[in-house]
């Protein structure tokens, strides 16, 4: 929907140089920028071909006070921040019609709140709780006791097995699995079969979570598996049980995480990383792509970057590497 | 529900020390038990907490044969064994109502069992059958002459390929594919396309085996791809085309198996672990979380660990390990 | 359906030795085949094997041009591709039947080619085009705008997000999601909250593309991700927002390629490779299994295969391993 420049402004608390009665209807890269389309910059070397642009205004920081502009800038500290809040209010982000489709089969002991979307071929299971505003997409089946929070998105083909508890805000994208069984046997020592460990425990998701296509996330084998608020999870990434994350972890896709371990607030965990089981990431480590922490290690370092499988600080790891890149020469 | 001690005790196999005829009505951890739980400790170290706890009763090793027991306790040469079967008794696992659910299309050639569920939306194809007492979950979809044993349970948004043969008693979680195609083509050596090779063989599953949520298991290309019984594999885990696994191997997530590839039986797989295609695990091979095994190589030693890429024994990569970061240190 | 030796021979451009009125009628390993089966030999050491089986004709390479054959034998210049054709002419590939299931909802607004399939419980939102010959699986679900080509195939449970494009001939697998949202935020500094960037760019995929069951495949952030025409890509493969990849890139099972990397026509990618962000794979290079590409490389090699993490000529690497393996076998 159209915004004045003015408006968008004062929404992403942005300093406005040059016409705020400018409107602008949407967001897009520099490079394909329409009239009427907002665009941004975060680096001062950007920002000529930001203004040669078709677009209609320029979201900058404040390197961008000065120039001579011959179209408006919103001049932010974290320009990239203002641009993304900009997007949320001018893009026609999916509206959904609230109500129930007349194909979806939902138990009638079910306590639906406001405004709640549910599409064609859902399935929800007998005591399960859907808060207001959220919207749950075409053929997602829900178990028994589901709790969803207010605000959440299910897009399709979602699966969230019996007592799952999803906070509010919370978004699984297509065919995710949540609160599926954990992996654990006991092998019969006289047999050698394995037999099914009970996976009993619940799986509770905060505020906030993003949780990525076709990724599982599985029950707690006797207690929970438990995601902080803030987590954003990507696409086809493992969970196991009893596996704890803290807030505003990030998880790129692949990554694998084994039964037991925590992960602090704030880490961040690179695509198909490996963390065994029992591990302990503390606050704010850096996990490289596809390193492996060995079952029972702790990884501690705020803002320190770990690499290699087993996962070492980077730059012992590139050491190593350098090394014996020259070792093999020699031969 | 509930059983008396005594019960359980002769159910699991484990000797009674103290009152038989105390109740208990499920099972949990130390740390969550209620009255009436009963909990297990394979460790002496953790015997007095287990005592100490609320839970009705201990589930313990030989070593708790002398303990002055403030509760009941059942001893077990395999405790955590017997805890899951006891789990096994106690726990109301999901009972399904049998029937077939009025939304649900089945074919009418579709031979099905006593006691069978099918649930909501779920679609089944020409000449399949289906074993008495399995369960399939909703939005589950069969292709024509797909056959699964006795006692069966495929959660929600399972797709099986026409053909497909499972066993009794297998498990099948959310999202998993089987019965997929096999990634094989012809490159064209004039064109420089490829086209697809046929992928027209079948896959059969043994009694027993789990597979995890959203893993793909592909048919093989003119032969089966054939999975073992007692086999358990975790979620997200890739077995391509023609592959064989042995009796009550193991697969942690994210593993993939490339085609032709043989898994003898006892074999233990860790998590994301690559094997390339045409190798041979022996028997009662370990392969550490990651490792790497190259096509056509043979991966021989009972009961031996393999780490790595090139996955070697262990022994050897961690002193390669300790080597290199001893040189990287003295630069 | 059975046809002549002489017309197959016509088809697949083979030269024919023997008797052209024999009939076969599918395609199967040697050591499978029976009575009117088509067999082929890519190397003479498998020619008298193959002339021994059960099968009614064998396909093999000039080699077998002299042999004294009990069987007839069609001569190709690439007998496997011969095959690989032969076999979409006699297999009885599932056929569907033309029709809209009734249970299927389809928006009013959705333009439909002549001889589509949709099966039962799909859904398909506002806007979108489906060409002539393409057939929907059980319980695929098609957003708004989304444009298939004709003669796709699309299997069980897929996911179509909004706008997604797919060309002409593209098969895609059960579980797929295609134009699943990208992974992308921005941390606000002040409350170390994620913010969700805007992920609104196309997902464009060429023809003859065929994607592997559960793979995910992320609509762009601001542009699009596109996929080029003749790609193959495997089960449980992940590509992020901004993608492009060429002409007949072949991507095994498992790897992830993230944002923005670039892949050029013909490369060949391992399994379970990452490629991290920024990237560019140079045409026809080889990326060994769980290879990792860091941030920002370029890859440049036609048919030189790379491998390990970071990724560097084999033979560079094999060397480096072959010295510390040296230096920790003299501790």
């Amino acid at each position: 929907m159209n915004r004045t420049l003015k408006d968008v402004a004062a929404l992403v608390r942005a300093r406005l140089l040059g016409d705020g009665s400018v409107e602008v209807r949407g967001v897009a890269s520099i490079r394909s920028a329409s009239p009427g389309d907002l665009v941004f910059v975060e680096e001062e070397k950007s920002l000529d071909e930001a203004l040669a642009s078709r677009a209609a205004a320029v979201i900058a920081g404040e390197f961008a006070a000065a120039a001579a502009a011959g179209k408006p800038i919103l001049i932010s500290g974290q320009p990239r921040l203002a641009f993304a809040r900009a997007a949320s209010l001018l893009v026609d982000s999916q509206r959904y019609e609230p109500g129930v489709h007349a194909t979806a089969i939902v138990h009638p002991s079910v306590r639906i709140g406001n405004n709640v979307t549910i599409e064609a071929y859902v399935t929800i299971g007998q005591g399960a709780v859907i808060g207001s505003g959220t919207h749950i997409g075409a053929a997602c089946h829900l178990g028994a006791n589901v709790t969803l929070g207010e605000n959440c998105n299910l897009l399709s083909h979602v699966t969230i097995y019996p007592g799952v508890k999803l906070g509010n805000r919370v978004i699984v994208h297509a065919g995710a699995v949540l609160g599926s069984d954990g992996f654990g046997y006991v092998r019969d020592s006289l047999s050698g079969c394995y037999e099914k460990f009970p996976q009993i425990g619940g799986l509770e998701v905060g505020d906030d979570v993003e949780i990525g296509a076709n990724s599982t996330i599985d029950r707690g084998a006797l207690d929970a598996t438990v995601i902080a608020g803030g987590v954003k999870i990507d696409n086809l990434v493992h969970v196991a049980h009893n596996v704890r994350i803290g807030k505003n972890v990030v998880i790129a896709a692949q990554t694998g995480v084994s039964g037991s371990s925590v992960i602090e607030d704030n880490v961040i965990v690179g695509g198909q990383v490996g963390i065994a089981d029992h591990v302990r990431i503390e606050e704010g480590a850096i996990l490289g792509a596809q390193s492996g922490i060995p079952s029972n290690k702790v990884i501690r370092g705020k803002g320190i970057v770990f690499w290699g499988t087993p996962a070492r600080p980077i730059r012992e790891y590139l050491k190593e590497l350098a090394v014996l890149a020259r070792l093999a020469k020699k031969r």
